[in-house]
């Protein structure tokens, strides 16, 4: 006697369980063997309107939501295990489902992070997409966000701030850019990459870490906080994509939306002087490109941020709060 | 610089997150230490309007959002080890949150099953709360939906139909039973009773278990379907309260609505005659009610219910499905 729901699960999601202890999705359960790694969990949502956008592809969304999780594991060093998806919907529209079963599925696979579980929903309103990743590092191994250090240099990877600009293209602002960049940075809010790639560099050689995702001037001042620490940044060394820098070049205003926007999904990281070459070889191996933008230092204070000739920028409005 | 997200998070969630794996909360991830245990994993989220009503109270909310997970853990025979939360919210309204984390707070103490993480964001639409909850069990002692086995036989806890028919009473069906029957069949509905209690006793006698969410009658037909039998039932047997015999008294036909109605969050399971003695002892001794139903035979038909007189009862439309 199956129902819509479960016609649902079992023609979109059972593909994607693929490991043992997702039990063909047909339990309420999962279930994770006993090892000996601590597990990481971490849930991160996105709601139609707020964290994507109604028109964005379903592929897109499907990837974001798996994405943005993914992140946090990166960023604390850990392996995936796999995730749990709640899905709450408007309406089981193949047209959307199919695409967006398809997408997770192929990132599923590409992160090698199995569905394990979940639960499906209908809801009169937006929809929403909420996923628990779990990741598996060695015992105390986990990265922290508050144990940055003064004397710590602070690294960020990729390219900060192509998100936010990709997303005030897509609500329309102006800019005399090419069809190239407004595409890389319109890529770029819609399709984050998780550095899962450097997670062990990460876990090995930096005394913190954290996902870059409601903007870098606010996530670090919160790191810095929760680490009783300051820092010392320069603006300067923020790394940027040609298309952002293309973007802003016209309006330095921009800088503050490079650092203050959000959705970056990069990693910053706190390493310490004697880690610092052992981390930009494992990056560099890996092949991703990471970035010394400043220093934490003794002290209490927000990070302060410089500008080429030293002289420090006054930043407000720094980080993405839903309230 | 804290955000008003991370001002709420510290003023209402941070108190409940009492196990040192949740990192005080100001980390984008919750670590779970390594054990001899395998990990339990379910989520359930409930949605305004569809899983509960606007105007439950919040500390209602709270507890049924926590309870119908407790729910999933206490049918697989494991112990809670913790939760992680993600709420969407159309504001940071005090007078909600409030509430609504204390009875949190209260519950995860009261089952043992401390906060680890969670997400909080906003939206435009109905409240949403999602929440993946983890549990332990020794190894290989997870207790799943598809291992009922022919001459098993088939067992419930508590008493059925008492939420369907109090949600019945909350969108204005009129009964003629007492205030007491009426606030006793709201309460189901608002507050789940997980029977966490027995989780042993269900990991030791029990061969296949599920709990009742969607409807006694589906979730059988589920549970039977997953595991390749049919099964016989007494309706008469089905465990009634008091208050829900007096609604039905005047009008049998509503016991369709007993049998197909959803949230009971009671457990429904499958216990083979040997243990069946034992098993029962185990129950008495924790003080929960359990009542033999009927039994699992050879077959992959539909289970068949029986009334008093051993005629075949037709039931339709026994399963709550979201599409």
């Amino acid at each position: 006697m199956p129902s819509g729901e479960d016609d649902l699960i079992a023609r979109y999601f059972k593909p994607l369980a693929t490991d043992p202890g997702a039990l063909g999705l047909v339990d309420d359960a999962a279930v994770l063997a006993a090892s000996r790694d601590d597990l990481v969990l971490t849930t991160d949502a996105i709601v139609e309107g707020v964290h994507y956008l109604p028109g964005d592809p379903p592929r897109a969304i499907a990837r974001k939501a798996l994405r943005v999780n993914l992140s946090d594991l990166a960023a604390k060093g850990a392996t995936p295990a796999g995730f749990l998806l709640t899905l709450a919907l408007r309406s089981a529209d193949e047209r959307f489902l199919a695409p967006f079963a398809q997408a997770l599925g192929e990132d599923a696979a590409l992160f090698d992070c199995p569905l394990l579980g979940g639960d499906t929903v209908s809801t009169p309103g937006p929809m929403m997409i909420s996923i628990t990743a779990i990741g598996r590092v060695p015992p105390g191994r986990m990265v922290r966000r508050n144990t940055l250090c003064a004397g710590d240099r602070i690294l960020v990877t990729g390219t900060i701030g192509d998100s936010a600009l990709g997303l005030d293209l897509l609500q329309g602002a102006n800019a005399d850019i090419s069809d190239e960049h407004r595409a890389f940075l319109i890529d770029r809010y819609r399709v984050p990459q998780p550095r899962l790639a450097l997670a062990q560099a990460i876990r090995d050689h930096a005394g913190a870490a954290m996902d870059v995702s409601d903007g870098l001037a606010g996530d670090l001042a919160k790191m810095c906080a929760a680490s009783g620490v300051t820092a010392i940044l320069d603006a300067a060394a923020v790394p940027l994509s040609a298309a952002a820098q293309a973007m802003i070049s016209g309006e330095p205003a921009k800088l503050a939306r490079v650092l203050g926007g959000g959705d970056d999904y990069e990693l910053l990281c706190g390493v310490a002087a004697q880690q610092l070459d052992p981390f930009l070889a494992a990056a560099q191996r890996i092949g991703v490109s990471v970035s010394v933008i400043g220093s934490a230092e003794a002290g209490t204070g927000a990070p302060r941020w410089r500008d080429a000739e030293h002289r420090d920028i006054a930043l407000s409005g720094l980080s993405y709060s839903h309230f």
